[in-house]
């Protein structure tokens, strides 16, 4: 999508074999690009959340990978690289099926071959991610079009949480992908844009795309979606999710939950946006079997912004020596989710809705 | 309450007839004492959130108008002081409580009583307030000793949202006055503190008061409720009301229906603590009847904080030039409220449950 009118990727080859991502960190006060050259580096992305959102994660592992067998081609090093990478965001499942999909694609190979077997797989990852999430867009846009035709003469308001758009996968991006796809097909629509605390990513990111690609859109914080919901001001929520079971339950950004209990409560339809590769078909109970990331409270009690004169900083917001929790995640049961948007199509939140558009899972 | 160890409250009478305050928007990184003079003075502390809280914001108008009277002792120099400090913050409803209680007493006065009968009144508002905030305290502390009856061993975990704590009020507060109760009583507590968004009073408010007074606290992010209560970790919800109908909904700051909702979906206690002047008993259907304030998006593009040299500055923490949305109230039906306390004692929030504590409101 689009950075200051330039079409751009969130991750791409460099020339000479290392690879280069947008640092999310500094964004939305600048755009700054950083060069991955090994396995450290790629470690480091991940876990200091230069790059965040499950696809992307995804896409940076398998070349974290590629970069990990050019220092070190060898079964020990490959087994090495791909524990440390599984460990750099522990809840994100496309992380592990990205590492497992490049592994199992170089380990039958000689050292010397493996490094660029990784590297080239790695890029199909990133090419059919960036088909996958143009599908769901297509399949997500039809929702919001439908959405426009009961909305009338007045545009539709569309909700949507953290941020599951472009910057978050290679393009596109997953629950915004439908919004960019209906602007494309010329309907009138504005996004309320969650401030997604405690890292800001929607106020920060989502706000970014939305404007670089001028979607209107209005940034609230994030306790403000029930009070629009009950005022009829939201026509449908959209969110992505970091994992889904195959009973429908959904993963995301904590603060998900609070939001689909309000849609529920007021009548609004409320969709999840995902790759099929988020679903982990072991999985039957999100609440009770998705593990919770948690960070440190610091991403709490400070807050990252840039002063007038632009340098950023970081500043005490909460009350000096008190301490805080910081839980990444929240589950939102399956039966608080109108439907999933999926790459394949849209399908409702259950077990026997996702087999529907997924019947080779059927046997497992 | 405690700051630093001495005993405050946060307006008081100085010697010369001026009205002195703690201004909170400089909380918790330094406690400063303000002056009020006059009319303006009062009008400005209230608009700007120097001093909040529905009991506060109704003590301060009180005592405002008797800066006012001062000035100007005619009956339209009372006049118009009244419609300032009316217009001051529309949403509170105590404002008008006290402007009207003070105007009463003084407006059949000669004028050059009214200022110092005006000062009396507002004194015993505020002295009036303390008694009710303890009552209120003493009640629902009931409620938390129960809690923690069914908590067995394991320390009982309450719930709160933005601050109504003593700062919010003369002295006690509401939702917090069970919390100090309770600590009096020996009862072990820890409190989940909501950050609240967009300023904060949550992290830079409660986190302080509880801090100041010993009591355990976790502060989090306002998207973590309903995981927490999803897995067992809150055992009770107590918050404030700015506005509470005669059929039990209750106006509270932004966010506050949301975790009702977790509440509800979870089998969680959740409680409004208020002064029965908190009731508008003029209104039925709180959603559709209670106006809700609107206030300057830059409260959320924006942020307040301390820097680590101690500097208090402005960052600019969403994406430079979107814009925002500021509601700061939401309503919170009265289905999803377990019961309210107030100082006369806890009562489902219900039509019948109020007028079985308040019989002397059945004809209005």
């Amino acid at each position: 999508m689009l950075i200051h009118g330039h079409p751009t990727r969130t991750i791409w080859p460099a020339a000479d074999g290392a690879v280069e991502i947008i640092d999310q960190t500094r964004l939305p006060h600048a755009v700054e690009i950083v060069r991955l050259t090994g396995l450290a580096d790629a470690v480091r992305a991940i876990t200091d959340m230069l790059v965040r959102g499950a696809p992307l994660i995804g896409a940076t592992a398998g070349w974290g990978l590629a970069l990990a067998l050019r220092e070190d081609a060898s079964d020990a090093g490959l087994a090495r690289a791909v524990s440390a990478l599984a460990a750099s965001r522990p809840t994100a499942i496309n992380l592990a099926w990205a590492l497992e999909r490049v592994r199992a694609r170089v380990s039958p190979l000689p050292a010397s071959e493996r490094a660029a077997a990784a590297a080239a797989e790695a890029a199909a990852i990133a090419d059919e991610d960036v088909a996958m999430c143009r599908s769901i867009g297509e399949h997500g846009a039809d929702l919001i079009a439908e959405a426009a035709r009961r909305a009338g003469v007045r545009r539709v308001n569309v909700l949507t949480h953290c941020n599951a758009g472009w910057l978050a996968t290679v393009d596109w991006g997953t629950a915004l992908a439908p919004i960019y796809v209906a602007q494309e097909r010329g309907i009138d629509l504005h996004v309320w844009v969650d401030e997604t605390r405690p890292r800001n990513q929607g106020a920060a990111l989502t706000a970014f795309e939305l404007g670089q690609q001028g979607v209107a859109h209005t940034v609230i914080a994030d306790n403000t979606g029930g009070h629009l919901m009950q005022h009829g001001m939201v026509d449908l929520c959209i969110v992505g999710a970091d994992r889904v079971t195959r009973t429908g339950d959904a993963a995301n950004k904590i603060g998900t939950y609070l939001k689909a209990l309000a849609a529920a409560d007021n009548g609004v339809d409320f969709h999840v946006a995902m790759p099929s590769s988020t679903i982990d078909w072991r999985l039957r109970d999100g609440v009770r079997e998705i593990p919770i990331e948690q960070r440190g409270g610091e991403e709490v009690t400070r807050m990252r912004g840039a002063l007038p004169s632009g340098e950023i900083v970081e500043v005490q917001v909460a009350a000096p020596g008190s301490p805080a929790a910081n839980y990444g995640f929240d589950v939102t049961p399956a039966r608080l989710v109108t439907s999933l948007i999926t790459e394949r199509g849209v399908c409702p939140a259950s077990e026997a809705g996702i087999l529907g558009l997924f019947p080779e899972r059927s046997a497992a």
